[in-house]
């Protein structure tokens, strides 16, 4: 079997667009020499999020698709369920704000005050709620063959990004087999596989075949909105932390971090996996080519 | 001027604690070629933060200093003042709380209503609040020898830290000239800039002497805590924003981005740089010694 080597850019439904000049700003600044210096930043703006009548939450983003991040948001705070009508979601770019609006009226003034700040972020999300609904998820058994992570990983690691060309981002991509479908970047982990929520709702689209993948690790939080999305596989470059490891554990996910060349650890639902690939036949990743600024 | 190599662990007054048995937990799974493996995992905790009667937060934490952490969330949420009198704060380890008590009785009912997801997570913040306050922010001229930040960024990269030995985690650190002093980490780099906040509150220290260094992004929030914490100098391996950019700019923090060996940019306050130091002097970079998982 040949893993591919080369990208297929095609294979992406949405695909980033490093170039989008709107997304990252040219800043003048000094460098080490004290010699004038431009760089690239990315950009970071606050979009305010309502949900029919009521304000939600403000969040920073780098702003690409905004529907997208507000559908998600909300689809993951459950406050917009899957089997809600959508009737508008209104953008005003001048405005930098949100409307998502639903047949169902919604009132969630109660829900709001309590909060939980997670390793990541949780707006919104009442922390027993956050672990009671993981009682309900069922994941489908889907298998996952190591020769798609193979070349999903390469080819996401070659995707020309915001974070290989800017860093100071986080990517999480939404694949299907050894295809990546939907890749969506941001300043937050968190709102990066909110817009991915958020187009999964929009399109309606299946979750159960599908493998999150993330540059991010592997937080109790990355954890649950996977398991919340219905995505039975969660993978990473990144690392683990206990707690994300247990709720894995707990809803039966697949979950695959330290992922890098052939290597790779799984501490979660190893029976979906199909090992289908000699990891001595993968190549190892090439040293850190044209990363601008550090990953973190 | 001799910059040093050798990593002075007697400068820190709170270093990290790698080998700490409960910070971190063994986890068993599998790796590639499907062999059972053993690996460490850093641990992640739920910790409810009260101010006096109410509850605040519940933030997830690797849990090794939950008493500052509350102390500090509260103070950069401003729900506690500099010139508060802290009466009691007590940690419950079974219940995973922390109360904290002050003289002033509190009561942030209102200012809980309103949420705002930063790029990190600033949980309570009012969006506008946060903005606001910025207005009476005024930071310290203090200058900043390029000299201390080579120092500094050698010894904290060669520090032992959960970082290295676990990824998954951000790492944030208070430092005096070419001294490191206190470096907390935790699975959210906004805990680990509580954690700081919590301490120089705990210990009623200076800021305008003080230089914040941190493997994270420069996002705005960051950007924001830093200068709400009085400190004027804020550096980093990674990236930036353009809004931490601009924040910078208006507040007049220092601003020092992908620090790597010789070379940094600064997109802010440059005034405060003296060059003490010939860059070309400065090692390059020893290869990722010793890096277990990747950073995120």
């Amino acid at each position: 079997m040949q893993l591919a080597q080369n990208l297929d850019i095609g294979d992406y439904l949405i695909a980033p667009e490093p170039s989008a000049t709107r997304l990252t700003r040219a800043v003048q600044g000094v460098d080490h020499n004290g010699d004038e210096t431009t760089i690239r930043v990315v950009e970071e703006r606050p979009l305010t999020i309502f949900l029919n009548k009521q304000e939600i939450v403000t969040a920073m983003t780098i702003g690409d698709y905004p529907e997208y991040l507000a559908l998600g948001f909300l689809r993951n705070q459950h406050m917009v369920r899957d089997d809600d009508e959508i009737t508008r979601v209104d953008y005003d770019e001048e405005l930098e704000t949100v409307v998502v609006r639903t047949a169902r009226s919604t009132d969630y003034e109660e829900k709001m005050r309590r909060k939980t700040r997670t390793s990541g972020c949780a707006v919104g999300t009442v922390f027993g709620d956050m672990m009671e609904g993981l009682g309900d998820v069922v994941l489908a058994d889907t298998p996952v063959r190591t020769s798609w992570l193979y070349v999903l990983s390469a080819k996401i690691n070659r995707t020309p990004s915001l974070y290989l060309e800017a860093g100071a981002i986080h990517g999480t991509v939404l694949c299907q087999g050894d295809r990546p479908l939907v890749y969506m970047e941001d300043v937050g982990r968190h709102n990066a596989v909110d817009k991915i929520a958020g187009w999964m709702l929009s399109e309606k689209a299946t979750s159960e075949d599908k493998i999150l993948y993330t540059t991010g690790r592997l937080t109790s939080e990355m954890v649950i909105k996977t398991a919340m999305m219905g995505i039975p596989v969660l993978a990473s470059r990144s690392g683990f932390t206990a707690w994300g490891v247990e709720i894995a554990q707990q809803v039966g996910l697949t979950l695959i971090g330290r992922m890098k060349g052939q290597r790779f650890v799984c501490l979660s639902g190893e029976e979906r996996l199909i090992r289908d690939a000699d990891p001595a036949q993968v190549a190892e990743e090439p040293r850190r080519a044209g990363r601008k600024g550090s990953k973190t």
